[in-house]
């Protein structure tokens, strides 16, 4: 039995998470949950984001559902680094996966694009490059400051996220873009594509593609159609999948994995957007990118004709909605489990 | 009198420079200038790239209209840091200016936006963070490989481009954005926005905003109309402007500006598009983004009104053009330069 960690977090977190628990109960039916208050709330209350103790207790499930965490009142960075950003590092997420689909029904700010025409997973490298914190300040506040940033990058680290997405080329269209900044980063940038190339060549039937970061953004917005599978560093990844999120209709739908692929520890899945304190509690957040994610952790968890079920429904949900009225958090919820519920049953 | 030194450089980059010498004989009558032949050929020819003895010429004039550098016969990366990187770190071209319009007649990716709807400039730091070439390998080509980037960041560097960018700020609408990613990029993220609230405080007419670069990204796609000036690091600016040369119709319409507020050195002015080898040699280049690049060079040396005049005559130009027929460079140029000439007779 699976057993999940729900992290329902805060604002709209908590409601959206409800709803892909209840698509959970009907999808990967008798799961086993354990509800975890971390967040805002908790961070307020104690000052503690995520004790040792608790980070165990993840461990020992088999995925965390994850709602949304942050609010107003914790200063910027705090809960993103000491929570998000730690799963990431300590449970050895190495793979952020963003899948970018138009679905129909949803708008996008692009001119001449129909649903079916953007339909492209971006696989994020999660665990080094600038996101490691190495660096410092001297002289801080003064007008003699300087600030380093580093970005570390292995062979390891970059092989098998590389491969990981080689892997997930394969098993869609067969094409795989590297995003990089070679011609400036030369350091980090020949070892990923000497990591890429060494790859590559066991994957003859995949065709490739090599792109600099500042194309790649452009080409995001005005060919998105070209992509297929793109794989690049931490903060590549962090800009491109928010433009991916942008040409797809924005991040109120898209959907998340922090995953680690060889399950040595649990992945983490969320919806994209964050806590919305503006219209939490009111019952009109759309759940739809929270029960995204899970059909990413279905899949993970080896239940790939759930995760299916659940795409499906959420592609009938989109394409039903009239664009003119409030949907309901709860309703949206409902509808999307019954569907899968036919679907499996 | 204005001395002007030309970099024509590669492909296209030719073609378009004659176009844009065209619009300046007539933008700044009697401007000297001299030609210096840098660029892919050079290179295939002596190994050289940019000897000292051109970069000491190239620092006695008040300019450099540069074409375009680069061709398929040349290893990626070499040019691009030999020669334009080089410009701007030794002639301490600190501020990389990106205008962002959509003009008339540019056919924009994004549904629903109007000419006029977009209008904007990106203020991009030029000479620090990851651009310094900080950083290196260990264990080469092996599983043990290793590579780091190190972004360096100054107090002295920052706080100037900032003061910059709040200046055009209040020449335009009076919006300033700063963005950056300080909630996981913390050491140079403290001191970007350290440097930038003490010199908000100077500028109380300008309002301010901070975005980390990851939403930037989305809100360039999907609300490009909310800004007025941004700034930024030498990477984001990197990704950002070429988001904002896609929304506006592409990098084709593009110019930029590597300058030297302080003209201590002379500031470099060119297109943003490539050498484009493919169309290079058959008069159909678009010379538009050179001629827009005059327009930045003649504001950098003072000429307000002529840039104006440039600008104007741009936007008459691509408002004029019927999307079906083939452009032909040397007309553009024709029609451009009696176009200013006729604005200020
Ligand atoms: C919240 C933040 C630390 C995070 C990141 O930068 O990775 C977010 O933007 C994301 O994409 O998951
Ligand atoms: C050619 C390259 C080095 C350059 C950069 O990265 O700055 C280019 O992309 C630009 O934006 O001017």
């Amino acid at each position: 039995m699976s057993r999940i960690a729900v992290i329902a977090g805060d604002g709209i977190g908590q409601e959206v998470t409800a709803e892909a628990q209840k698509v959970l109960a009907v999808a990967l039916p008798g799961y086993e949950y354990t509800e975890y208050d971390l967040g805002a709330r908790l961070y307020n209350r104690t000052g503690e984001i995520l004790p040792d103790s608790v980070l165990s207790e993840l461990d020992e499930h088999d995925a965390i559902l994850l709602g949304a965490i942050g609010d107003p009142t914790v200063p910027p960075g705090v809960l993103e680094r000491g929570l998000l950003l730690k799963l990431r590092f300590e449970f050895d997420q190495y793979v952020n996966l963003r899948p970018s689909r138009l679905y129909p029904g949803a708008s996008s700010p692009l001119a001449d694009v129909k649903p079916g025409d953007i339909d492209f997973v971006v696989v994020r490298e999660g665990t080094e490059g600038l996101y490691t914190g190495a660096g410092g300040n001297l002289h801080t506040g003064s007008p003699a400051e300087i600030a380093t940033e580093e970005s570390l990058n292995t062979r390891y680290g970059t092989e098998r996220v590389v491969r990981d997405a080689f892997e997930r080329a394969r098993r869609r269209r067969g094409h795989l873009t590297l995003v990089h900044k070679t011609n400036v980063l030369v350091h980090a940038g020949g070892l990923w594509k000497r990591a890429f190339d060494d790859v590559a060549a066991e994957y003859q039937d995949v065709t490739t593609e090599y792109q600099h970061v500042d194309a790649a953004a452009m080409f995001l917005v005005n060919r998105p159609h070209t992509f297929d599978v793109i794989v690049t560093d931490n903060l590549f990844g962090d800009i491109l999948t928010d433009i991916a999120a942008a040409v797809t209709g924005g991040i109120g739908l898209a959907a998340t994995g922090s995953i680690n692929p060889d399950h040595t520890h649990p992945s983490t899945f969320e919806p994209v957007h964050g806590s919305a304190p503006d219209i939490a509690g009111q019952g009109i957040a759309d759940p739809v990118a929270a029960i995204s994610s899970t059909a990413l952790l279905l899949e993970h968890l080896g239940r790939a004709d759930a995760a299916a079920a659940v795409n499906a429904a959420v592609e009938r949900e989109l394409a039903s909605r009239d664009s003119g009225t409030q949907i309901r958090t709860g309703e949206v919820g409902d509808r999307v489990a019954a569907d899968v519920a036919g679907q499996l049953s």
